[in-house]
């Protein structure tokens, strides 16, 4: 049945040996279908399966609370219709007699360090991060050496609309995802490129590149996604690094390797009070720590539900670098702190806003009510972003 | 035991709430190695498995002749090593008790209209389509507009080294991917953009734009990837073109959109003599269509195993834009036709490049001993290339 199909799937006739070459054994994919009535449907097949689930990453705050059971129609496609718990990107996976499946019809995304099928279920209410008719920015892949791991590394770039045509130079927002994803989950998951494109549209922010790069630094001869010690992909083994240690391999590339290959290959305003940096999870807790320790080169952060940072004392936490508040004000333009309020993350997150407060250095708290998942981030970006760069309104 | 080694995965102790969160059913991949022997090992988790197989895709030129038993070993994690057939690109599914799984381990590829595991395995003879220390151009994504198809559209572009820096006009190649792939193929699959890095370093071939658009133009209302009648991802329904058709939507897009809107948003000779189409199988059948209807558009072309030509006569086809030896000779810089000795369309492939030669018509031939495959595609590539542009050398 399956070879049938894809002797279809690929039309023209004079494709037939490629078709039938290829359709042996391959897995045919449905994509999931939203319905008018704001129910997904979703198919997989599985002719000799006797159970296949849908199996929600994150419950209960991911796509739906519990397990989905599918059901078994013709020629082995199983099928659900369901009515997502919430908006928002949700991880899941297919389920087939105790086996977890990707699930080949779905839009699969880098994230638990596998591709991991996602849904993106719309907020009727939300569109800051649609795809709008408004000039768009270019996303760019920018190619660079590094020392510290021993590898060409690759960051992604947003340039804002008009950046060709331009000769302006403009300030960089360094942004960074969470633990177990890359440098494509801004744009991929986040949307980053359509909220900044929107904010540029209804001038809520100013231009500026921002600048996604991989989150991890593997020493040279390990592989670009750390290895647990048992051969798996995971954080567990080198270049897992652990956000609170400063001089850690990331911090190492960030400073004296991507910021300088930036500065170099853009047009961008070189200097600490044109330069930001902001994360979500871990990539929160690496965005506290570098800014800490290099105020010289950052004067604004962003903490998005930040993870692994451990407690924060602005009077001694990275050697004291924000015991002296009134330097600390004068020097730090934007200080911005986002929490998920279903978030189990949430407490630890206000404490570093409170802990700042205190202290009575100027910042701003955002919470919304999510969990750990990408939308409270994109709310978190669409909040952050507007708060950058005063100067050049 | 997954959850037990997710839970180590994330490292960090203050992430283990996400940790435990996503660990319920996901399965974990082993990322394929490349051992000094030239052997492969790949391993797959499925404790309750009887039979769990590798089944290499494009059989018998792929990956392996045959589909090769894993052995299950301890914690229910399955593992094989083989020594590959032939060096190149290769797709590969596991079949576990009879269905066909997505390695989570694998690199995923779009091909085949879905996400599917590719193997690139090293040829040690040929470094051409390698990382290597040298000036990289940048791939960017542009989005624009599409009136054809209701839809706003993404191509691929590479900018070579120095597009940044520099206010020089450059020639722009249009080369696009094959049935059931996408805009990300000739960069993911194909390392367009670092046979393009290399040439120009090794100055064997003149700094060019290269443009690798969506090869699908479904029409306003329909899935940007075309669906078959019966709801499954193919090119079976509309928007599935046959490349024969002047006038298909793909073209319209070409011509009246895509064009246009690289000519505004990058620095472009922007004229016939510095404008190049190719294609690879059905984005060969593409260029052959689309070339010989708009000679005022393109001077050059490159078919790679095109696939979906149907039969060509320099005399008669396409309403007989070949017909005049001399005045297509004149016009013509570059006539490219590729084919592989173990490709099931050489034959047909060849019968394009000898009837231009009957006819009197200039082309190149070349040809390597592949199949429908991305190592041939990528030697197609390099030998191309350097064709192009001959009065910017």
């Amino acid at each position: 049945m399956q070879s049938k199909v894809l002797s279809l799937l690929l039309g023209c006739a004079c494709l037939s040996t490629l078709a039938l070459a290829r359709s042996a054994n391959a897995q045919v994919g449905y994509t999931p279908t939203f319905n008018a009535d704001g129910t997904v449907t979703m198919k997989f097949v599985a002719p000799n399966a006797t159970k296949v689930q849908i199996v929600p990453i994150n419950k209960p705050n991911g796509l739906f609370k519990t397990d989905i059971a599918m059901t078994k129609g013709d020629n082995g496609v199983w099928s659900a219709t369901f009515k997502p718990d919430r908006p928002g990107f949700h991880y899941y996976n297919i389920n087939v007699d105790g086996l977890s499946m990707i699930d080949p019809g779905a839009t699969l995304y880098w994230g638990l360090f596998n591709y991991t099928p996602g849904l993106d279920v719309p907020d009727p209410n939300l569109d800051f991060y649609s795809l709008k008719d408004v000039p768009h920015g270019t996303i760019r892949y920018q190619l660079y050496n590094s020392k510290v791991t021993g590898k060409t590394r690759r960051a992604t770039v947003y340039t804002p609309p008009g950046y060709d045509k331009s000769t302006d130079k403009y300030p960089v927002l360094y942004l960074q995802h969470g633990a177990s994803e890359n440098e494509d989950s801004w744009t991929h998951m986040g949307k980053a490129n359509l909220i900044m494109d929107n904010l540029l549209a209804d001038k809520k922010a100013v231009p500026m590149i921002v600048v996604m790069d991989y989150g991890y630094a593997t020493p040279p001869g390990q592989p670009v996604v750390p290895t647990t010690p048992d051969g798996r992909r995971g954080s567990g083994g080198p270049g897992g690094r652990n956000p609170n240690t400063p001089g850690n391999p990331f911090e190492q590339v960030m400073v004296t390797e991507l910021i300088p290959t930036i500065d170099r290959e853009f047009r961008t305003l070189a200097d600490r009070d044109h330069r930001a940096m902001a994360g979500l999870s871990m990539g929160g807790a690496e965005s506290l720590q570098i800014v800490s320790t290099h105020m010289d080169l950052f004067g604004s952060m962003g903490l998005f539900h930040p993870g692994g940072t451990g407690p924060f004392d602005p009077k001694t936490s990275f050697g004291g670098t924000w015991a002296n508040t009134e330097d600390v004000n004068k020097k730090m333009h934007t200080i911005f702190i986002a929490a998920g309020t279903l978030d189990n993350l949430y407490n630890q997150n206000k404490g570093i806003h409170t802990s700042m407060d205190t202290a009575g250095i100027k910042n701003t708290w955002f919470e919304s009510e999510e969990a750990h998942e990408w939308q409270g981030w994109r709310k978190d970006l669409h909040e952050f972003a507007p708060l950058l760069f005063a100067d050049k309104k």
